[in-house]
């Protein structure tokens, strides 16, 4: 398999800070960039983290606060000086006009490429993108108003064949591609040569989930099963319960207690309030219920 | 008086770097800030430097081009989640309602503060904001699209009487305010006492004014004549004169001449283009022409 890595870009939330930049992370699958949320100086973030502009083929949008999309029309912009042509498709939830629509009509001709917006649904879960390789989900979160979590899949490889069977059962080279996806090997005896003693099982297939911004809601852990990363928001310490249930945002330990039941590998917490300078309390918290979880950091990069 | 000085908060162009943001700077006068232009990340670069926010007075737009605005909407945001209640009057010209409007409408009620958009003439001078103790004018430069210069003008202080002339004449305490506004005192026996002869001059008022976007334009300088500090675009070399005609910028050198018709005290250039990581070359060819010239940087502060 390829590359399959998250590099945060911001993981502050709305209030910005000398530490932590609004929301924004890359994901690079199969040489592509997916950006998930694109906050105010996400554009200057690329730059700094040395991704590569050229590569970004789509971009999706959590929900519709400031926070998540005030990079939307610089990063646009310097797309269009930068040249592209290749259409960009956005997907949000489709009151997003509000932001595109003046951008376009303001940039009259000198936009170089077209934007496709692409309305995702805020009620139910939905594949929104896939090709041969990858596939991407959407799914609903619960937030102050509609937002969307996203499920970032490869798809299940092709099985390998074992070379010596190929040679021991003679079997011809046109017949391999349909054993690699399942097929059995029939001889010219008429024999049926089971596919398992033919073959071995591909590189299992991974997958990245991205929870934010969302209350505590285990509704949520149905569509992120047995991920290897998730990163969900963990906008404030225990302490602050009460604050993050009015404003429909997770504490650390709701988080781990997510990651928990979804029996994901690792967790990623981020979308920390601007009032935490220092992270540790947070750690420690969401570490208690699930070990294996790490703070987010702009430049961190997550290989799966 | 008072502290004046300009801090640059960005000093690049159209295509940010990680070496310079897009423009703003922030201009102190009577401990109030003014901030002209609001390219993407400029409340990042606010907190960065330790701008207090709640001291930000109003917004001067010089042009709607990307690079001198995304950086608003964030900005109005954040001033709100502050709790800020004074109104905000934002100078610009009057098309920036593309991008006023539809994040208005979108927030909804929950802006907590008053926006005005007093819109600025792109064809003529005009004083565009006073106190008692300040002047701002704008005037037109000549760009691709409509762009104003700003001036900003600390007003003449009332002349210093001079203590042992009260003595020696015997003047009266309420007839002091009108003396120092340049009145001559009449004796009880009808003495006229020159004015000249019982004050001295109070503290020269200082000028700052700010030329970006524009091409090279010996029409500018009259409405920048003797400025204590100038600020001139300079995005290219002058190897890329050709470059700058074609864009409606100038280059180092012809900000440096603008810098001397006008007989200004000192030069800062800035709005670099992102294709020199070195700016070496234009201080150099600048200074050539007009010695005292300084480059912009982001964080720096120029006092008056």
């Amino acid at each position: 398999m390829t590359k399959f890595c998250i590099t945060i870009l911001g993981c502050g939330s709305a209030m910005p800070t000398t530490l932590h930049n609004p929301p924004s992370q890359l994901i690079e699958m199969n040489d592509k960039l997916f950006m998930i949320d694109c906050g105010e100086g996400t554009q200057l973030q690329m730059r700094k983290f040395k991704a590569r502009m050229s590569k970004l083929h789509s971009v999706f949008i959590s929900h519709l606060h400031g926070d998540h999309i005030f990079g939307l029309p610089g990063l646009l912009s310097t797309l269009s000086l930068l040249g592209r042509t290749a259409d960009l498709n956005i997907y949000a939830h489709k009151e997003i006009d509000f932001l595109i629509n003046p951008f376009l009509t303001y940039m009259g001709n000198h936009i170089s490429f077209k934007i496709n917006v692409i309305p995702i649904n805020p009620h139910s879960e939905e594949i929104i993108f896939e090709n041969s390789s990858i596939k991407i989900h959407s799914f609903p979160l619960n937030h102050r108003i509609d937002s969307n979590g996203f499920l970032f899949e490869e798809k299940k490889s092709a099985s390998h064949i074992i070379r010596e069977m190929i040679d021991y059962h003679k079997i011809p080279y046109h017949m391999i591609y349909n054993i690699k996806r399942g097929d059995d090997f029939i001889t010219t005896e008429g024999d049926v040569i089971k596919n398992e003693t033919l073959t071995v099982p591909g590189t299992p297939s991974k997958k990245y989930a991205y929870c934010s911004d969302t209350a505590y809601d285990p509704d949520v852990v149905k569509y992120i099963k047995n991920v290897d990363l998730l990163y969900h928001e963990a906008t404030f310490a225990e302490s602050e319960n009460k604050r993050a249930e009015e404003t429909y945002h997770s504490t650390a330990s709701q988080a781990a207690t997510i990651a928990k039941m979804a029996e994901v590998k690792k967790l990623v917490i981020g979308h920390f309030s601007s009032r935490y300078n220092e992270l540790g309390v947070l750690l420690k918290e969401a570490s208690l219920i699930f070990p294996e979880t790490e703070l987010a950091s702009e430049g961190k990069i997550f290989e799966l």
